[in-house]
């Protein structure tokens, strides 16, 4: 039921679930640099630290905790964990 | 540096990570009722879905999406995910 992700040798790595037909994921981002691509849209929340990060073709924009920002379906991101991990809450929309 | 623990047959799951010399878990419930024990003091806080929880010698109560707990150092608590899997933060307090 609980599925474990593992993404850029463990340095990002998260744990999917779905409840009431809202598909999910929490996660853990070490420092560093990602890109990741989207299916679906995805709203990603900052449960704990910070995140910058860049959509396409847009500029880098910093994430404090507790703020989320969404990325559409069929696009992608580049993300950074700043000063250290950084937990997030990641809900896909629509999909 | 980010850690994957399996608890309950996969039923409970969580990430360990570290920042700013806080140590927390990212990790989800599938539901059910569960009981752990304590080492350090712990905030749970939960990120996704709705929890429920029973500290040692109190009453259940009912912890929504955004809404924390604290357990006390060397104690435990039971706690059950209602509805759907519930995710949540943990943070390891004072150890």
């Amino acid at each position: 039921m609980l599925k474990h992700n593992t993404y850029f040798d463990g340095r990002v790595q998260s744990l999917g679930f779905e409840r009431n037909a809202l598909k999910a994921t929490v996660g853990v981002i070490a420092p560093g640099e990602y890109h990741f691509n989207t299916g679906a849209a995805e709203r990603m929340t900052v449960v704990s630290g910070e995140l910058r990060a860049r959509l396409k073709d847009g500029a880098w924009q910093t994430y404090a905790q507790g703020s989320s920002f969404e990325i559409p379906a069929n696009s992608g991101f580049d993300v950074q964990a700043v000063g250290g991990p950084a937990a997030y809450l990641c809900e896909f929309l629509g999909g």
